[in-house]
């Protein structure tokens, strides 16, 4: 008597291919140790992988089928709870072999810090790395209570990494400070996408990683996050800004801070299931 | 000491006729035995009521008032669980009564397959009959997991009655099968309602059914649904798509799929009420 | 050892200044004893004040920072519970002392029947005050159930103070008599804020009080209210509206109907707590 | 087409007789306006009558069926919301109107303040009335926050009336005053049921009135109310206790303060349809 | 890189022994389809695998370790919805493989329903099989609305088709019709299990087979459950009987009727895993 | 216009001595960040401040008022998120000022990791410190994933500190080394209070910390918290054990484990505050 493949929880729907013949390779990376206000986005790769089959594989957008593709669901990562530089260090280490494996690592949250560990490990192969950041909140602070590692301050560890290179699209909270700091250091368009064509111009040929934290949609559609934002894009507007990114040099990306128990009604976790097969099918 | 008549939860608001006089006759169909992803469209019908008291029997966008016109709400028909070909046959009987009196049938779902038992009614009388389908998915396969009857092929098999006549609207979820057989045997809009006129104008003065799947709006104000899909149309969107079909020859209609326990803030149950009064005030 | 002021929970996140320096004045309503559907707005206050921690204190869109301007929270107001009456009465003398030190009052209900007590408090001061109300609904009934004082009366008691200087926007609900009886005696735009500028312009230079009902927004992003209205306005909709009336000589506002419990994700209150700093940073 | 009757939510399951045959008339009082932690008992009467069809008629304890009794369900009494005298005396009358037809009875709150309203009427009738009360809290303040009506003072006004006879059981909260000015007043029992039998030995033959305060259970297996006290009795002990009141001469009883939008599990509402089915049989 | 092996949500935690070296063999049976009151059993496996890693693998009751015993998890059954014909024969099938293979199964359900498909596999093997039934509900029915295979009537099924060796305890909730049957034809203790040490002495030496329908448990410790029946066993007097049953030889097992999305706290399904883990380890 | 001192959410009811008058000194200690399953005890100092006021001050058990005792109540202490040294150094630094003053700290939790910066400071104080633990789980692992300082460790890090006088009571989840080293090291009372009498005799005269994990509580009463134990004990057995430590020589003490967003019932927060009061009213 086999083990019985129905609906299996540890897989993502459609993701079945082994790692040898898989183009891209996703992962879970349950941490959430500094989240400020309200924890909980280690249960994301969980709770995706168990309501991924309440979606259909095939994407009535692009008329393609994820199962027509070869994914490898890796499951998630062994991360120390409480212990952000290890946990980075974990992350950077899958995310090395993967690359390694000339394979697209798709990275599954946990709070936007875990990016900070892909983008280490892709920023040694690709020097000229850039980064597309989907997201609410700058995360620029230069530190957050006095540490150098949080969700608040990712992106300004990954603009010190790559030379500067950030794209910035739907931000709409920050400090005073993050934001005189943007204007200087890096392009940000405030509040939605209307930038994200000159963007994609100026990027084509160029390694890019893109990181979508998810509180960039309205919290009327993605409750179930830790610091959600009113004001912002709407489900149709982030899967056709994904749907543009098939012009990039995809090297990398992640998709994080779904914290699902803030949403009973489930809906939040099959928004993030609907973005990553629409991210999926327009990388691959 | 005669019953108190206050708030009564075995009537929606304002729809407190009689049999002999209503047009509109409105009852429940409480099945939901084939839901494929989460159960709990059979408790609509009784939510739908009891707060329907707390909203008003008047229509600001159609400056009429529920209070004016004849409806009898019959109640909850009394349905097997878990029996579908029986609980179909209940509502064919229950509805071809209604007809047979010369009066429009409006259903509460319930899942989506207690439409069939409406439709089989409804095409003995009107062999010509026309579906107009609100909803997020097509429901056009063959069969689910080897069934025939199934909230996933419903509109499968009323396109076998009535020979073709159906008109999709908001469709945005489907297997890959799905999206090219409806090209060749349906008119599909997907996403929106964008080419509903034209659809209008095409059927005047032939009989029409109208299907509403609540799904079909975007889970944000409507997450309590069984199989929730980002991307929808929003409240004022489907008002407005309703308001239209007052040119149509309505003949029945249905609202099915609220699953009221999956939203416990309440909202979707009233977005439901609202639904229904802007419905039967423009059917009447 | 003093007390510690972190994350101090019975003060608006920014709002530290003393009376005496203060140019608004914020204080809680906790009443919500007429609420005829689902009561619980009496709570609003102290979690708008918990959760405020939830947010910046900076506003992209303003560019300017709560914490660099005066304001002082003066936390919940001690109201009867059940006695509108007495009530209504603590709110104008607490409001009659706040306008005599020339300060600007920001009330946050409570129920929307509190804000009769502000502008009873008001009209004494200003005869020709005017009210901007945003709400989904009218609140123009002459009684409700037999009772003259209640949220569902408050803008026609108001009316009666200010001799009919009412200006709604975004109304989406009331009966037919109220329909009828605002056609005649207020300034009603229905659904939207389209002639909020006519509004402003026309007011320039009076003495305007803004009264916020929460529930003008979509339920969709605001279901934590005690009575949810579908087909609202959008949060940017809001903010910008309050944007706008940075050209009014603002004497006294309020915001009002949020009820927490009824939204147990927290979004409902994160958007008060977003829409009150908007507020409070267009009218000083 | 007659309405169906299938599990008609605006009776009570197995409470179908009419009036003239009935010997308990049970009705609600959905009041809640005094309230002073959380509102929300005004929704109870509805939501029994929904719930009730998830149990049996049938009671194991007592081996006796609802079904073959005669209860007749009046519904839910039309109170004025936010206006505690004028709901008292419409709920005084409709006591005084069951008594005068020499039937029993049987009042579902809202909050325990509708219990004053029943004992006017009852001690009109009967003025050596005894008072037996289950609750968490002694209700005996003279007044509260200045009010003498409200649910934390409802037995004292109770005491007022009838002269005193007031015995309490499970009460577990109180103030200092309240403890110390119970020594002197009343028989009070607290935590538990151990005295019950002593006192229906004493009150055999007079004229009894039993309030259940429903959060004299421990919030374990009721916290579906406004004021939870933990550490109170198990469902058992209250059924037993109900059990033993069948050797009183019972003349008029309640049940009330079910809040259920604070348990979504909805076990707080079937606790609630147990002990009314129990209470019933017990009396008649 | 293989497949990451941390907290494997496709596998019970402990139980990741292979089939070949198992001697219990566990497996879900996702079937609601015959739920009278609330759907949502079919989640019960999917949940209790995800939140088994809450739990430790050890029993401080019994000093011993899930991690040293050979169990394997075979995951979920694939089952029609809606079809319980269907679904029982699937169940039969799986049951009678692993007994021919001479292992225990461990069926987690799933509806009660689904006990049947397991003891049909088992009553062909032993023909003198008997079965142990802790529940609240007596599910003695002949039949249910018509219907012969439902939920309310599979202990009468079983009674049938293992001539009448049934021994229930913990019942609490019947037709007046099913007490008297039980009276004849069962050996049920309600309530409790203080007869059952009787039962066990009388069953040594002979094939038995435990079905626990969780909601004996008391509500307050198991919400999350479709037909919640106040007054039910603790979880230490259940964990006590399962303990006694080592006593016995069994031949099969099942624990079924998990809801879990009536518990937001997550509570009931903790309960079913610690349930879970102290079965195994009594029968192993 | 001074600041409103009603029911003021920055001070738990009836604690609002200044600091030189109180002889007890209560405090927030809100970190989380070593949380393995569900994290959220960060948030339980602002909701137990927040829901004190839903309490009486009034211990019918004991016969005291909180009012009549001098408390100081010094709000949350700023802790950095997601470093456990830096945040056990904060706690450490305030226990050892309030000692030094001859105040008795009640810090009230955050996660179980906290009680080792309080013990830190009083075991240098008191080198002959007991621990008295109330715990569900006996927190005795000498690390976890490879951390010494976690919530899983803190009784097996705070026994090298005090060379091992540690009394758990109420144990009933460990691994099995750590059920073996138990029996060698600690005196361990599994599953109750049983011989918590003897513990106290034993102990008297001499320095106590207690420690109390509310997880000791069965999870019936008190869901909301990150690791529910089913099988503990009661309310009545809790708040029983408390007053009898009045026999202690009591200096300091926490109460830990609060999780309140896991029950939207709000009685585990309730349960949080009375827990509070008795002890206050015990160790004072």
């Amino acid at each position: 008597m086999p083990r019985i493949k129905n609906n299996d929880p540890s897989v993502f729907i459609g993701c079945e291919s082994n790692y040898g013949e898989a183009k891209v390779v996703m992962f879970g990376a349950p941490f959430d140790g500094t989240s400020s206000y309200r924890p909980g986005s280690r249960f994301a790769g969980s709770a995706i992988r168990n309501e991924s089959y309440g979606i259909e594989t095939y994407s009535p957008y692009l008329e393609k089928d994820l199962a027509d593709f070869p994914v490898f669901d890796a499951g998630e990562l062994d991360l120390p709870i409480g212990n952000a530089c290890e946990a980075l260090e974990r992350i950077e280490e899958a995310v090395s072999e993967i690359i390694s494996d000339s394979k697209i690592p798709l990275m599954i949250g946990g709070e936007h810090l875990v990016t900070l560990g892909s983008v280490r490990a892709l920023a040694k192969k690709y020097p000229d790395l850039n980064i597309v950041h989907f997201d609410a909140h700058s995360d620029l602070r230069d530190d957050y209570l006095g540490e150098k590692l949080s969700h608040a301050t990712i992106i300004r560890r990954c603009h010190e990494l790559i030379k500067g290179n950030v794209y910035q699209f739907g931000i709409r909270s920050m400090t005073k400070e993050e934001d005189l700091w943007a204007r200087e250091n890096v392009v940000q368009r405030k509040y939605d996408f209307k930038t994200l064509d000159e963007t994609i111009s100026r990027l084509r040929g160029k390694p890019v990683y893109l990181t979508i934290d998810l509180d960039v949609l309205d919290p009327s559609i993605f409750p179930g996050t830790g610091t959600p934002e009113p004001g912002g894009v709407s489900f149709a507007d982030l899967i056709s800004a994904i749907h543009r990114t098939v012009d990039l040099d995809m090297v990398g990306c992640d998709v994080n801070e779904l914290a699902p128990h803030y949403d009973n009604s489930g809906v939040s976790t099959i928004v993030a299931c609907k973005v990553i097969r629409e991210l999926i099918l327009s990388i691959i």
